[in-house]
Parts: structure tokens; C-alpha cells; sequence
């Protein structure tokens, strides 16, 4: 990790083999790749000139949209890219996806951190626990009747793994649920069902990739069309919600309630109004980061390193045109 | 429900039956009762002149402990007395304890909402949803590791139909349980295991009826035995708990974490100490209180009503010497 780039980036290799790795904080595990490969690392400001010289980029920095900024420049560009993410959007671009790259991402890891979340977001609406927290702070004993979640009803849009293990976890506390994808197969409703099944819904769940077909998919239309009583949840990419339509909604009290876990904009500045909207809860794009994700995150990168390496198929290949892993 | 009790109460009743409701809110359902039964009310101050009339007791005001103090009096006694709520420790005193009187409680209504909230404090504690709404108050993006449950251990004391309910939500949500009671049997471990057991817990949560057994169990010496990263949880009934015991432990952090539904004296008053105790969750006696409840407990009593005045058996009969109905 101390093996930064020197300034003549066409310096032969020690191995002839070059991982790029774009990275803001510490890496862990790389270090079992010692001897094997050489290890460069890059920032914002200087992938572009690195890339030409990389046989793989692991896009560490998730956060980053420096790849989808380098990408369409001079020169050779890596065989393959690796996202310790589970969207692929903050770096695809349209000469990414013409290209003979593969790209592979962080599937997997995510999906059961981020369904229990989701679970905590509806239990905790459901049980008004933020209203309890608000009442705490005023020394205030204020009995409440609550709502029970089994039995209610919820509409999960996205059928990726992150979207399935949210379905199973709602469905074990006895929640019906209905799965919206882009494909509709066995137990995944057609995008054509999403809004009958978004109107019957307590819960709106939204766990969807990026792509152009969805971005702004849940605007006034939508918000418009859900039960006053019912919630919304974006676990997935902000720019999946119109957030002034969904500001709206909550204020006319189209809807009961929202939480949103990530922004068009992240971070969140500390002007939006969005943090003080009522019924709102805002959370900082943690819902699938629990403790020992980054360990994980390298574990699998390492996965795939070893399949690269010796020329083997890799797993978690994205569909660079449809924007994610195709479903089984 | 106007049918206050006239100056006389030995006034011949219409249908040779009275029921004395022991009310503070408005009771739901008890009009299908109208014509076959004589309908009387009292409080917490009539209530011991007007015991020796009664045919039945429905202690409605489940919060109050005003037959725990009138029972004693002199005169005949009410032959059953059902109270809408699953513990019986504010209403049970040696006299009825020694009687023949029948007791009911409200066993099965609470099970599944007391379950759930149970779990949204889990899931809560475990994604840190707390210090994300102080967050949210301060328009402070501050991204967190949050815990994964599923894969963590918790210990749940108390057998009953509660204790089972919040076992097998917590199992559905991948967490590994024990299950303590009073007799150890299938499934159950008894009161020698739970050092052993509250030691290894990442979540102890009480749900234990209060009887001169249970009556402070939880007090320094147990939270001295838990894990420093586990967390308490209290559903049952806040005599349970040595507050000033909790209190310690948060303070010291011999604990990570607590939340208390039920208190010593409730309501919480307002100069209380826990209401600001770090890492301690504060709600007001709401557990089991969804939407629908006391419809639920007049429909419960009034199938009890009709078992009672068919000369049938009861159900949910307490065990007056254990204090509450014994299990399955």
C-alpha cells in the first residue's frame, strides 16, 4: 500500500502484470497480492494518466465518479474493472460500456446488512420509534398506540440479490410482499405491475439500480398514487427519487412517511432542507456497511483476483449496457 | 357504559348478575352485553363498597392496583375477575390469591405486537438509528459501521406466550436464541442456566412475569456478568429490573446499550434520571399496543363472558400462587 506510483508511470513492472487501485481510505487484504502484482494507486486527479498503464482497476472509492471522467480518454485501458460496490452508475459511461472490459462488482456482500436495515426502518416507523426519541429528549411519557407489521403489505422494486434478501427478511415478520423487476418472471412482477402494486402498498421499498430507465422512476406520479398511510424507503441511488416530489408528498401528507439512506447529492449539505422534513429520517448511505465490510469487500476482490489471474471466468459480471448482474 | 351504580347498590339487579367494570377509559364492545348482564363501574374509590355486589370483575384499567388494595374488605367476593393485560401482579394480593376466585388474564393479545417491538429495538440498537436521528436533528452527515443481527446470540427470559413470540422473530431474523423459564423442558432452559446463558448474550431480553421469584432479578450482579458490547431490553414489568443497577452499568459501561418499555413507577416522572442515561431507550409502557388492542381485549373478554355464563370452563386461567397462566 506504500507502493505508490513514481513519477515514470511506464517504469517496468516487477510482476508485468499492474493493479491500479482507486482508493480514498485504507485497503485491507491487499497485501496477500505482494509479489504478485505490482500495485499502483491513483486518485481523482491522476487516473487519467495512470490508466493507460493498468492491466486492472479496482475502483476502491466507490463514492468517485473519476472513472466515468477517465475513462473516455487516450491510450490503452484496463482488460478489467472491479466495484467494491453493488451499483454500477457512478462509473459507467458510454465508451466503458462499447469497450471489451469486463467489469465485476461487490454483489453479494451487501444484501443482508441492507435487508435487515430495511427491516429496522419499518419496524421503527411502524412503532414510532422516532417520535419516541423526540418525546425522551422532553422527558415526556406520551402512550401511543403503534402499528403491527405482520400482516401489512409491502412493494419491493428491484429483483437483484439486494431486493430478494429484503423480500425474505420483511416476508419472515410475516409481511406479504410483491417484487418488482425489470424482467418479469416466477415471483418478480413487470415494471407494467408496479403501480397497482405500489397503490395497495404499506410499504414502498426501493432497491433498484441506476440506469437510464429508472432514474427519477419515483416522482409525483407515483407519490401521488400510494396510500396516505403508507412509507417510502431508497435504499438504493438517489437519483432514483425526484426528491422535490417526494418533499411534496410529505408535506401534503400524501404519504405517511419516508426515510431515504442515499441523495442525489452525498453528502447531504447541510442546507437541505430534506434533513428537517417532516417525517422524514435521513441517514448517511451507511444501510448495507456493517462492521467488517471492508474486510469483506477485499476478501472478495481477492476472489476474483485469482480467477483473472489464471484466466478463469469471473463472477459478479456485469451487464455494462442493462447497468447491473443479471438475475438467475 | 352510563349505567352508573345507583346510592343502593343492593338494589335488585334486572338479570340477578352484576358485572363490576373497573374502568378509566372509554371500554369497547360491552354493549352485546346489554340485557343480560347488570352492568355496574367503579374506580379506584368506590371500587372496595361496590366488590361485595359483584359477580364478576373486569379490571379494565389494567394500570391501576386499586383490587389489589380493596380486595382484603370484608363481604362476599366476586366469583371471577379477568384483567385486560397479560401480567396479573397489579391486581394479585394473598386474599385473592387464597380464594376461590377465578382470575383471567388478556394471554395471546399481546404476543405478536410485543414481539415485533422487540424487534425494532434489536434492529434499532443494531443500525444505530438513534444517534442517526440526533444526526438528522444536527444536519451532520456522519457515516457509521452498523451491526449485523443475523449471526448474533440473544437470551429471552420469560416462557410464556410473549417470550415465545419475541423467540421465534428474533430466530426469523437469523438470530440464534435461548429461551428461559421457570421449568426447564423441551426448548426451555431453566433459572440455573441463565448466568451461563446472559453471559454469552449479545441481547438479553426480559419478558418475565413479577412475582416474589422475579422481583429484581435483573440487578448488578447480572449486568455485571453481561458482555460489554451486549444490550438489555425490557418488555415485562419494570420491578423486574434494579433501575439503579441499570443505571450503573450504562454509566460504567459494563453494557453498550439498553431500552426499557416498562419502569418502576410509571409513569416515568419527568426529574427522572433515565430519561437522559446514556445508551439507555426510553418508551412509555407501548409495547403491545397496536392499532386495534382494546377492541381485541373486549372481543377476548366478551368470549370469556360467554364460556363464564354458560357454566363452561375459562380459559387463560392464572395459577394465583405462580401469578400467571402456566405454560404449554
Amino acid at each position: 500500500m506504500n507502493a505508490r506510483m513514481s513519477p515514470a508511470p511506464s517504469s517496468p513492472s516487477s510482476s508485468g502484470t499492474t493493479l491500479l487501485v482507486l482508493d480514498a481510505d485504507p485497503l485491507p487484504r491487499l497485501g496477500r497480492l505482494t509479489g504478485r502484482v505490482r500495485v499502483e494507486h491513483a486518485d481523482d486527479s491522476t487516473l487519467a494518466e495512470k490508466l493507460p498503464y493498468a492491466d486492472a482497476l479496482l475502483v476502491w472509492d466507490f463514492a468517485s465518479d473519476a472513472v466515468r471522467r477517465a475513462w473516455p480518454g487516450e491510450g490503452p485501458r484496463p482488460h478489467w474493472v472491479h466495484t467494491a460496490s453493488a451499483g454500477v452508475d457512478r462509473l459507467m459511461c458510454p465508451e466503458l460500456a462499447a469497450c471489451d472490459t469486463v467489469v465485476t462488482n461487490a454483489r453479494g456482500v451487501f444484501d443482508q446488512p441492507i435487508a435487515e436495515y430495511v427491516a429496522a426502518l419499518v419496524l421503527a416507523m411502524a412503532k414510532d420509534l422516532p417520535r419516541t426519541w423526540d418525546l425522551q429528549r422532553e422527558r415526556s411519557w406520551r402512550h401511543r398506540e403503534s402499528q403491527r407489521v405482520a400482516g401489512t403489505r409491502a412493494c419491493v422494486v428491484g429483483s437483484g440479490p439486494i431486493g430478494r434478501a429484503i423480500v425474505r427478511t420483511l416476508k419472515a415478520l410475516g409481511v406479504t410482499t410483491a417484487l418488482v423487476g425489470r424482467t418479469p418472471r416466477t415471483g418478480i412482477h413487470g415494471p407494467a405491475e408496479l403501480d397497482r402494486l405500489m397503490a395497495r402498498a404499506d410499504w414502498v421499498v426501493c432497491a433498484a439500480p441506476l440506469t437510464d430507465e429508472t432514474h427519477g422512476m419515483f416522482d409525483a406520479r407515483r407519490f401521488g398514487m400510494m396510500q396516505p398511510s403508507a412509507r417510502f424507503i431508497n435504499v438504493g441511488r438517489g437519483q432514483l427519487v425526484v426528491e422535490r416530489a417526494l418533499a411534496e408528498a410529505l408535506s401534503k401528507r400524501w404519504i405517511a412517511g419516508a426515510a431515504l439512506d442515499v441523495f442525489e447529492h452525498e453528502p447531504l449539505g447541510p442546507e437541505s432542507a430534506l434533513w428537517q422534513l417532516p417525517g422524514l429520517i435521513v441517514s448517511p448511505h451507511m444501510s448495507g456497511d456493517t462492521i467488517g465490510w471492508r474486510d469483506e469487500l477485499g476478501t472478495q476482490f481477492l476472489e476474483l483476483y485469482d480467477l483473472w489471474a489464471a484466466g478463469k471466468p469471473l463472477r459478479n459480471v456485469v451487464d455494462k449496457k442493462r447497468g447491473y448482474v443479471p438475475g438467475h
